[in-house]
């Protein structure tokens, strides 16, 4: 399971990648069972963004996937219509990130919103870059 | 009703199919009355698909048909959209099929989700199967 | 994390101990993470016992202690009135068992309901002797 | 409005004073709206105290008070039964805390769950009296 000290190394790279970007978002780190285990929101950021940050992280574990592949299940002609609406409601485009241990084991996820959706993927991207090369470090 | 010893036949014959397929997923039984009966989530399977089993099912007990009917009903151009937010939210696609007794009377239903939606809906067929086939010889 | 198989050690054995009873209940064993892993309902155990079950166990996970344990905070005159009315309710009374690895780790719960409180904790501990004799040997 | 500045002093002075006492909590910081700002689960923490810390922290901003305030309101006898039902349900018990302004205005709440609600309240008291020092001091 992820440790609260990852979980600020997870938060404190989102926050750095923001800022670079001048922008606020919302970050969510939740533990392998979908737990919420350490939460942030930048001064700025908008309140309808905390409940979508929570839900990417919660697809993320869910479906042990990055959070927009979801949408290739459930978009129009796709196999799995209304797929989203399951687990209380999924949050199926980018911003939602799994994270794996050294052996691949789901420990977590990060799910961050409040920017364009691509910068979301590129700020939980920067996050799950730092909690891997904290990882190989250890 | 369907009894134990038949939602254990079923879920066998699903996880039978599924080791075949080469994957993990959830199985969910109700009865006639959309109660749960029996659930086994085979070691890998995602988590999201607890729910998705479970609703797949529940959708094929509730309009006794086949979940993947539904969307018949459903989707773009047809005459009941919004249909699958109906009953706490439907699971519109391939995975739910209902059981029925020598007289046709439903009596329950199974729910396959964790692999494809067409791995899904031939793992509940196999269970359906072996449902029917014990009830031929009993 | 529990596995299947240990799911169905678990469960045998509180079928087993609800038979020598003479009584019929429902059976569930979630993961770590108070996820569903497998679910049994004995033929004749009412259906309201269903969600009961489920929420003892889960009420064991969240607080990783036996369910009954909670009540001792929110019963009248007790340290945390309302307690039991998180979480989306909690089931303060036995039948719920934490479940743990060699090395305490929490790895799941048991919950179960359908016979009186007596009964039940005595079905839900015959299942984790079941499991910890099961873990000696391995 | 509460900085994320303020709020990482309010949960590095409850983790702080948790440490202390040898215990491992939930630490959730809300606005003024009752939205979450910052939130902490210390390894260890159960489960069921994520929820329960958030609801203390709701209590104390939905009513502008200590939590176990609306006990007084809600307990046998008292003239408002059920008011821990409203909201979506209070936790009427010791370990949320509102937070206020140089100008008595409501700006947020700190809630703590994880030990005795002893403990929770002592380790929230600190995290307020953290948050009120630099309040000073600015």
């Amino acid at each position: 399971m992820i440790t609260l000290h990852q979980a600020r190394t997870l938060v404190a790279a989102a926050e750095a990648k923001a800022d670079d970007l001048g922008i606020a978002v919302n970050i969510a780190i939740l533990d392998g069972g979908g737990h919420l285990k350490a939460f942030s929101r930048m001064d700025g950021a908008v309140l309808g963004s905390i409940d979508v940050a929570t839900r990417k992280a919660t697809t993320a574990v869910l479906f042990n996937t990055r959070s927009e592949a979801i949408w290739e299940y459930c978009k129009p002609g796709a196999p799995a219509p209304g797929l989203e609406l399951t687990n209380g409601g999924l949050a199926p485009f980018g911003g939602g990130i799994p994270l794996h241990d050294s052996r691949t084991n789901l420990v977590g996820a990060v799910g961050v919103s409040g920017g364009t959706v691509a910068q979301d993927v590129e700020i939980a991207s920067a996050a799950v870059a730092a909690f891997i090369a904290k990882q190989e470090t250890t």
